[in-house]
């Protein structure tokens, strides 16, 4: 079964709000089995919202709305839910009563204005609200559609969405099952992966693939959608045991925790520490470490150079060796590397060395241009140089980032 | 003029994934006079995606549809909006050669995958991308109506918006006189911020106030329209003129630049460098200095100390001190920021220690607990405690790195 969701109110129509609703009304909606497959935010219009309504309801079996519930004029979900569906809207003594209780029980009259919230569209169901004066809806059409109707505020609209949306859903219902499984992977391009995996991944209808491409970092989704919840994990894992072997080693998790979680827990197995040195990035790969809970285990901390005199005298790098082959170099990269591991006592040390722009740069090593050096208490040192596309300082410094902590995950493997 | 916008992206439909490009785009719509009625959030279903064309073309006269444009096979945006507007694909050499052009200067041969990029649909202009190799499109339809089809990586959508996107809207639109200004407060809450102006800002319909709040950082945006820029541009100072003095110095920006390019600014301007020392940040306060060009000038680099061990080793903090204070102590945070002075030679220094959680805090000290050390070659050294919103590991971290910076702006000034 299929979805739609409309979050209604203008003030989510400007730069500064969003409508996050649907992010738990999505996870309640897949957890039965029902996939969203479109989302709108509408303002308080009455024609849009109308025509919202006929649009999603073209294109989905379930449409929740959530607000435009309220009391005052600009509340318009009912009647544009009733002129939609061509319902009529309903005066129910019933939600007036419970109204004016609610208003008792805080010591208040209700006001006459209140009264709006009192109207249900022809047919439907009203849902109690525990947290305010706007009852929900439940209205069920010709030929098995659903339209729910469900207050704006996340503090009312959860506990009405457990309590009389989820019981009533699942009656409604075919039983339905999803398994998913997220493989994340560093060292390819998203087309590198795609044609890598297509070849597999398209003889399925489910489970269905999405691909997703941030800086360095790719992610392919699978989700399986059956009658019972075994046979969705039997073609989840079907189609991953295919895929995974095509990707090798550039595969770093199948369970969706990102790469530095990835390091870390290489490190943790084999009981070893690493720190960091970073030229261009300034933090960034430390503060991707630290991020994760329970990092101080293996991350010590590590150096900050952001300066040449700060390489040659926080971690000792020889300054004849940045004079000759400049600090965007194999050499420096790997010195750096080795002077974070002497100075921290760590296992491992990775250091960072680029441009990351606007300015700076030579003919040979231009803006874009970034060494990852890695060196281990074993002795190996070793540095490797990458070209990324230049033009927006923080990309490259984050595709840095990505590089220096692949790098090492590779060197732990 | 009004417009819709269209997020593709079946990720985008799941519980843990948001559009916030629309935010972006809605931003740079507002500041030319256009409203933006209806956001959709489409996955990669090909008639599903038709069907929300064509309905957002009856409700809004202009479309910016962003995504959906990558080489892969669920990349559906340019099939999809050829068949809702009836015109045909076309195959473009010039993006062909763009696109070859792009990969050789990587030393990469395009895959053939890629050409899927160069289909314009007909009518349709290419929009160079400077960060990806998915080119934007401009479709200007009979009754002046535009499709607008935009990269889905924020890296790739907002440079190519700013460069190719604006220029066209503005010549496009009717002419409005757009002023605005951008406040940023950092060390007041949303609320305070809010009860301090509005008393001004409410008796304003124009300019109009939005107040953004992130952790520890709020702006304030006034945004007057009118039809001469000279009137405008003098509503939004009356405004302005007004609010500034009751923020007193939690004000630290009003150009829109954020709190790490303040502080680099009033150290420059003293001829001065700062250094850092992170524990639970990891190197995010540093990160954020090196995000800003030209930061060298002034950011030297640091140490991230995220063991005790290396607090010791590194910044010579003395292991007694910890034993007796703990390393969360104003203390150890002091001793934090003299050594990262004396060993960088930097004129001044910011330590950061504190509990991010999920884990450890102490009865005294419990997590979201934070001390920001600042030290100075003048010999002044001090340290403040901080105790912010537990529960979210990142948004300590976040909140953390914002009261480090503040801290040195204050000592600054």
């Amino acid at each position: 079964m299929n979805a739609a969701i409309i979050a209604v109110g203008s003030e989510m129509l400007t730069p500064t709000r969003i409508d996050t609703n649907s992010l738990y009304l999505t996870e309640k909606l897949n957890a039965l089995g029902v996939e969203v497959v479109q989302k709108l935010v509408m303002g308080d219009h009455r024609g849009r919202l109308e025509a919202s309504i006929s649009f999603c309801l073209e294109q989905a079996e379930i449409l929740i709305i959530s607000g435009g519930l309220g009391p005052t004029e600009d509340d318009l979900t009912r009647e544009s839910v009733a002129a939609a569906l061509g319902r009529e809207l309903l005066f129910d003594e019933g939600i007036v009563a419970t109204l004016e209780a609610r208003f008792a029980s805080f010591g208040r009259k209700m006001a006459e204005i209140n009264k709006r919230q009192a109207y249900l569209v022809s047919g439907g169901e009203a849902l109690a609200n525990p947290n305010g004066t706007a009852p929900g809806q439940w209205i069920p059409l010709e030929g098995g559609k659903i339209v729910i109707l469900v207050p704006g505020p996340p503090g009312e609209m959860k506990p009405l969405f457990e309590r009389e949306v989820l019981p009533r859903l699942e009656k409604a219902l075919p039983k339905q099952a999803i398994a998913t499984l997220t493989l994340r992977i560093a060292g390819l391009g998203e087309s590198d992966v795609d044609a890598l995996t297509a070849p597999v991944y398209k003889r399925y209808e489910n489970p269905v693939t999405t691909i997703l491409a941030k800086a360095g970092d790719i992610t392919l989704h699978f989700r399986a959608q059956c009658p019972e919840l075994g046979e969705a994990e039997r073609l989840v894992r079907e189609v991953g045991e295919q895929v995974k072997p095509l990707l090798g080693e550039k595969l770093y998790s199948d369970d969706g925790s990102p790469l530095e979680q990835a390091v870390l827990r290489l490190l943790e197995k084999r009981g070893e520490s690493v720190a960091v040195a970073e030229s261009l990035t300034g933090g960034m790969m430390g503060s991707r470490f630290a991020a994760i809970p329970g990092a101080s285990k293996t991350f010590v901390g590590g150096f900050l150079v952001y300066t040449n005199e700060q390489k040659v005298g926080l971690l000792g790098v020889d300054a004849s060796l940045i004079a000759e082959h400049t600090e965007v170099s194999e050499a420096v990269a790997i010195a750096m590397a080795q002077g974070a591991l002497q100075k921290t006592g760590a296992a491992w040390a990775v250091s960072l060395t680029g441009y990351a722009g606007p300015d700076g740069g030579t003919d040979t090593n231009p803006v874009g241009t970034v060494f990852v050096g890695v060196a281990s208490k074993s002795g190996v040192s070793r540095a490797q140089r990458f070209r990324f596309p230049a033009g927006d300082r923080e990309r490259t410094r984050q595709f840095a980032t990505q590089a220096g902590l692949n790098q090492l995950r590779l060197d732990l493997m």
